[in-house]
This record gives C-alpha cells, structure tokens and sequence, in this order.
C-alpha cells in the first residue's frame, strides 16, 4: 500500500470519513441485489469562489491516498453494527456488514492534475464503476477537494496581488482544525506561497518552512535589544525580527544596531517584521532607516489579517514590503470558506445492460442542472499554443468536439485548432496507474498556467458544452 | 499513554503542528541558556463571534490528548536538522537537537472545562512552567481551540435559534479539511446539535449519526416511487424521504404511499426531507399532506444552506420545519470563519528569582493590551444561584476578587455574593489530573449553562478585572 501523505498522518483509514446516508444507500442498493450496477459520478463545483474568472484544482492527492486505503477494518464494522434504526432495532444487518468487511475498490478514476486552471461545470474528478463504491467516496472526495481547490485559488490571488514578492503563508492558529491548517498549507503552496509557518506541513509535504520570533521573545527579556541581541547570537542565519513589541521605529533602530553586529560576525540582517500599526508609513519610514545605514538588502516583511484586497491597497499606498505573511484570510479563505463543489450522477447501468443510461439532476434554477454522460472536458489552443476554449463533452459517444455551445449560447467552431484532454487517467479497475508528480511539479504548474490565462485570455475565453451533449441534456430536461 | 480522539485518529503525534517560529524561539532560549525560565501564558480570545453575548469553550480534550503524546521523534528530529538557514548552513545545531530529543512537558495547565460559557479576556487555557514548553504549545493550542470553540458557539446560536426542533449537523463535505470536519461535528455537538451525518465523528467521539439518502438514489430508479419503495423495503426503520428530486409535491404524495405500505409491515413513515425551493411554503403544503394522510408524526426535515437567521426567517414565515439539517454555515462558521483566539505571555521567572515577572503586551489599542500576571477567573452567583459577574484576577497575589472593575470602568462590590473558580486544574508537573467528562455531560453543561444565561443575565453581566489586577496593570502600561 502507497505510503502517502495521509497515510503518515493517519492512524485510522479514513473510509468512515463520510455522511451516513452514503452507507445507508449502500445498504439500500445491496438489499435491492444492485451491487453489480455501474455507474459514473462527476465532481464539479457552479460557481468560481471570490468572484475569480477561475479556480486552480487541487487535493487530488488526498483523494489517491484515501482511495488506495479504502477498507472497512474489523472495529469500524462493531460501530456500524451498533447503530439502530428509529424502531432500535439494528440499522444494518449482517449481510450486508460481511459485504462491507469485502469491500474494495474497483472502479475507474480519471481526474485533472492538481495545479489546473478549471471552470465551473467541468467534472474535476470522474468516478465509473460499481455504483455502491462510486457513492461511497462522494463525500470524502468533496471534502479533500472542496477545501484545497478553495484555498489554492485564494492563495492564487494572493501571490498575484504581491506580484513579484514573497508570500508566506501562516494561518495555522486559527484554521479550521488540525488538517484544516494541515491542507490548507498545502493547497496554499500549490496557489502560489512560497513558504508555510507549519512545521508539519513542511515536514509530511516537503513545503519550505519559514519563522524566526514573536512578541513573546521580546517580552521574555528586559528590553527589545536585548532581545534582539540574543535572538541574533543563537541564530545569526536567520535574523528576521519584529521590531512592533513597544515602538515599532525604535525597534528598526536596534534591528540596524543588530544587523552591524551581525556583519562583524560575517552574518547579515536578514530583514525586519511589522505586524501592527500602519503598514503603508512604518514600511515607508523603516525602508529608510534601513537603506541609510547600508541595509538596502535586509527585507521588510509585514503580516496583520492581510490578504489580497489589502496588499493591493498597501501597494497602492507606496509602502515599502517585499515579502507578505498571510494568515487568517488565507487559511480560512476567510471572506467565502467554502466551495460549493457537487458530486452528481452521469450515468447508471445495470448488469443486463450494455448501454449507459445517461442522468440528469433537475432543478428549477438552470445552472443547478447537471450534465449526462460521462465527461470529459477537451481544453482548445490557439495556433500560438493559448489556451482559449474548454469544452465539456460525453467521451462515451463523441471524440470530435469542435462544436461548442457555450454557457451563453454562443456557438463556437474550433475545428481549426488542437485540443488536450484535462482529465488524465487515475485509476483502472481500481490500481493506481497515475504517477504522482511531487509537490513543486504541482505548484509549477499551476505558476505556468497563470502565465497562459492571463486577463485578456480569461475575458475572452469560451466554455460550454459540446453540441451532442447540448442538445441531449436539453433532450433530457425536456422529458 | 492515554488514546484519545487524537491519538487514535493520527499516527503522527502533531508536536510538529506548530508554527517553526516557535521552534527557533525554542532554540534561542537554549542557546541563551534560559531553558530552566519559567514563564505563564493564557489563552484568551478579544472579541465574541458572531456579534454573540458570548463563546461556547470546546476543544480541550484534544488539547489534552495533544500535551499528553509531545514528543519529538527520531524521524522529527532528522526533518529539524535538516532544515537551512540563510546561508543554507543548518537552522539547528546538534546540542539543540538533542535537547529536543529528550523533550518531555512538565507544566502545569489549568483550563475552562468544555461547554462552559466564558467572555472575552478571560483565560479559557492557562500555561504555567518551563518557558521553551510553555512557548512551544502555542500554536496547536489555539488551532484546536479556536475552532471548536467558534463552532460549538455557531451551533448554540443555531440551536437557539430551532427552539425545541431537532438540529443535524451535516456540514463535512464543505467542511475545511478532514479534520476540519470532524471536530466540526465535534463542536457542533458540544454547543447543543442533536446528531452529526459524519460517521467518523460519530465513532470517534460516540456523537449520534443520522442519514438516509440523497438525490442519487432516486436517480438510480426508473421513478421516485420505485425509489422510495426500494429504500424503504431496504431500511423500512430508517425512512425520512428525500421528496424533492423531480417534483417536491408530487414527491410527498409518493412518501405518503411509502408510508401506508410501512404501515402495514409495523413500521411508520419517519419523516420527509426538503432540500430546495421555498421551504416555508414547501413544508406547509407537504403538512397538510401528510396530516390528511394520517401521518401527523411524520416530521419534516429542511435543508439547503441554513443557519440561525434563515432558520428563524422560516420560523416567521409559519414553516412547518421541526428537523433542521445544518451544514456548511454551521461547519465553517460561514459568516465568521475564524475566532482570533491569542496566547500572550503574564509571567516569567528566571531561576535565581523567587517572584514573577509580570508582563504586558502593549498595544495603541488598549483592548489588545494583555493582562499581568498568572491569571484565574471567579464566576460570581447572586442568591438564587444565578451567575452575575466575572471577575479576572491573578491567582499569584489575589484570594479575594470582591471588587471588580468592569472593562467599562464600572467598580462593582460583590462582597455579599459567592463564588466559583472557572480555570479548572488538568496536569501537574505534566501530569494528567484532570478526569475528562464525556461528551454527553459536556454537552449537557452548555445546554445547563444556556438555561442559566439568559437574555436577561447576558445584558447585564458584569465582566472586568479584580482592581488591584487593575491597578498593576495601569502601572505596567505607564511605565
């Protein structure tokens, strides 16, 4: 069994990790002599978070580990087998508990990589295989991917408000629980951050962990230089200090005082932090108390609830920071913290069957109803390799996609240009048959594809379904 | 070694889920030979959430189990002396790393017992003993206990607002992470929620778990009818019906017919279940529906995007809603998606002093100034046993607190009222003392305590520091 990240974090197997009503449904379908049916599930969230023209793909990983380590173990069953009905009597029966004791999973997995620039409405993940077992893992999936594919997102933002600068990410103490901070360092390092505070991040996903000191150093001595002093003699190699304790302008003077020591030692300062105050003047002012006494590279870091509203105004305002510590607003994704992201049934068949029957969810709202089929999505590029169309389509039936009709109804010819598909292959018959690229392959990704979607392209960029599948959901809702 | 949640859940112990600034801070006070200073940190929060009267404490059991498994393993310490600075020689060195090695918590910690109502300023977790320990719990502390403690505090509002109605948490999908999900449910459950859908949760922490289907199910049949007839033939001591899949009308007339044929194999129709449209008119129409059929016990479940306010919108409307599902607003904290919970230092103490040091975190806003000293609160009750102030004091100097000066410079005499101390002590020398309630008792005392604080209690509440805690802290500001 691949050891991956959620394997060394967890004891437990996480196939429990879901809502009950996706093991009722599978007892449903066993007491209904369904466990042969075959289905196909999307992922996909409705609307971009943070009024973004995008969103980047990520958790995928997670969902590999949780997938490859789907069992139920032997004190899972004694729980489930505790549970009762409203009558108290047992929920389920013994049957269908030696089923699960069984269980494994066989079904086929393709997914776009994480680091992808996606779109609403485009399956992230794709489930085909033994209906029981492509329920079974909606909501561990949603969760993983959810979560991840909102913050790398987030943390997308954020770096694109920094421009060239620096962004670490440290929100762990107020993330949503321990793995809320946990992935949300991650999924922030894959958006773009450049570091994380998070020593267990940094140790279970190899991300460069960053941090030198808090008030509470300073506060532990008699006076700010003091402290200083002693924070640069055990550590010369990485002097970056907070100088708001008491009076953040006389704190920048001892840093000066400090970073002098520091070049008789053949160190140097390696920059200063405010994390108070305004941030815009007391970057502008400590610049210069910095670059006149010869510290030009010593580097301002500033960190206070920000995210990429306000690094955007603090640039605006002149001030003087190069590197940004996000916090709160970042792992939490504080100002949306959830994405909507569904898992919606394509396609059903029963063993008899030799065609899929294609599904639909219907709803009064037009954007709620989902796609049949089962989808893939070919992503267009232009004769200078830009991407400028995604279409979404049922690989079931079509290989030429080059009729879209997009979310405006606008139809679009792209016979003239190549395609890719996003979703790659994970899983076959359940075996992993995907090698997993390692965390800075993702994160490069990702840094690429910003590069190909820049404004213009976002702006301009077409998305929709291709003509078949159109006219076949229509066909559909219209029954 | 004593396995709780936490340790049953990760097999990683999480001494590394802590932001690396603690470690190098740890490392400085080696390095400065301070690693026998004594310090004493709280944990507070500045600002209830939610605009609330006031906080729900939850998470300290976690934050037990937590203390109870620190250690640095072999493999944590290869990952640290591995770690660069800036001139990419190691952050480090041996000694330290050896020093960690043997790395054993010794200190004493009092804490706020879970699902008990506390205010802002109060210490919900006191640290007292070695500083390096003392300074290194910080950050895990306050990821466990800021978020429990926001939730358990969104899910008594929550609970408020459903009066006597049943409320289920449902929330992990959305949820921010895995364990952003389970100690979600954890919370929610402390804070006053009936049930959780998250069977992990429900394993882990013994929280009841409630679940029948969900839209897919009926889309896997060639009808709703066949659907329901299916599940409940399946499950006939589990039927609360997803209704609104195709038509939510028509989907309660076939729950009814569901229902007489439960009937006539003993069992009864437990409920249907809305998840879109508007549910106040929904749910009276299907009342109707149901009560004319003779189903007046069936109950109907609501769902979609609820909180406190759109509960209470439906309640005013007349809804004839009794079972509220809950998720992602309540698993979240939607509108308020973190509690900034801090830890500051109060004391410290060198080894040659016989008395602590008392510190204060300045700050241009008083309300962020922290409090000297080594902290307690009492909880003041009038004659009827009814709790009317709370007062901070230090715990060092003071025994009588009688005379409180509230954060709104009110001087108050409680010198004719009794009183009780709400920091309870948990370890000694790092010993566990404490015995830890069940969840159940602790959920018991939020509902007890919610009885207890009234409207009324809240608006009048007094709440400051002891004067002479006061008055040391105007000296240590003045000076």
């Amino acid at each position: 069994m691949k050891e991956g990240s959620i394997s060394k974090l967890y004891r437990h197997n996480l196939t429990l990790l879901t809502d009950l009503y996706q093991l009722t449904m599978a007892n449903g379908y066993w007491q209904n002599s369904m466990y042969h049916h075959e289905a196909v599930f999307h992922l996909f969230y409705r609307k971009n978070p943070f009024k973004n023209g995008f969103a980047i793909a990520a958790g995928l990983e997670q969902v590999i580990d949780y997938l490859q380590n789907l069992r139920f173990d032997v004190d899972d069953i004694r729980y489930l087998a505790n549970l009762k009905g409203t009558d108290n009597q047992a929920l389920f029966e013994e049957g269908f508990l030696n089923f699960l004791q069984r269980f494994k999973f066989t079904c086929d997995v393709d997914a776009v990589p994480e680091g992808t620039i996606i779109f609403p409405h485009e399956p992230l993940i794709r489930i085909k295989g033994n209906l029981i077992q492509a329920q079974l893992v909606e909501t561990a999936l949603l969760t993983m991917i959810n979560f991840q594919t909102l913050i790398a997102t987030k943390s997308a933002r954020i770096k694109a408000a920094a421009g060239d600068d620096i962004v670490m990410e440290f929100g762990l103490r107020r993330a949503q629980g321990i793995d809320g901070g946990l992935s949300a360092s991650r999924a922030a390092y894959i958006g773009g951050c450049d570091s994380t505070s998070n020593v267990l991040a940094g140790k279970l996903f190899d991300i460069p962990v960053k941090g030198t000191h808090a008030h509470s150093w300073v506060m532990c001595f008699e006076n700010e230089l003091e402290a200083f002093s002693a924070y640069a003699n055990a550590m010369p190699n990485n002097t970056t200090l907070l100088v708001d304790t008491y009076d953040t302008i006389e704190g920048v003077k001892y840093a000066v005082e400090i970073g002098t020591q520091l070049r008789q030692k053949g160190f140097d300062l390696a920059g200063i932090r405010l994390d108070s105050g305004d941030l815009a003047t007391l970057s502008i002012e400590a610049r210069k108390i910095l670059d006149a006494a010869g510290f030009e590279n010593s580097k301002i870091v500033a960190s206070n609830d920000l995210d990429e509203y306000r690094i955007k105004t603090l640039k605006e305002k002149g001030a003087k920071i190069t590197v940004w510590g996000v916090g709160t607003r970042l792992a939490t994704a504080y100002d949306q913290p959830a994405l909507g992201g569904v898992y919606k049934l394509g396609a059903i068949k029963s063993p008899t069957e030799t065609e899929w029957n294609y599904r639909i969810k219907l709803s009064e709202q037009a954007i709620k109803v989902s796609n049949p089929g089962i989808l893939q999505v070919h992503r267009y590029f232009d004769n200078h390799s830009a991407p400028i169309a995604d279409v979404i389509f049922n690989e079931d039936t079509e290989s030429n996609t080059d009729k879209l009709v997009t979310f405006d109804n606008e139809i679009v010819d792209l016979s003239s240009f190549k395609s890719k598909k996003l979703l790659r292959p994970i899983f076959r018959n359940g075996q992993l048959i995907y090698e997993l690229p390692n965390i800075h392959a993702i994160r490069n990704r990702t840094i690429e594809q910003l590069k190909e979607f820049d404004r213009k392209t976002i702006n301009e960029y077409k998305i929709g379904l291709e003509n078949t599948l159109y006219k076949r959901k229509k066909i559909l809702m219209n029954r």
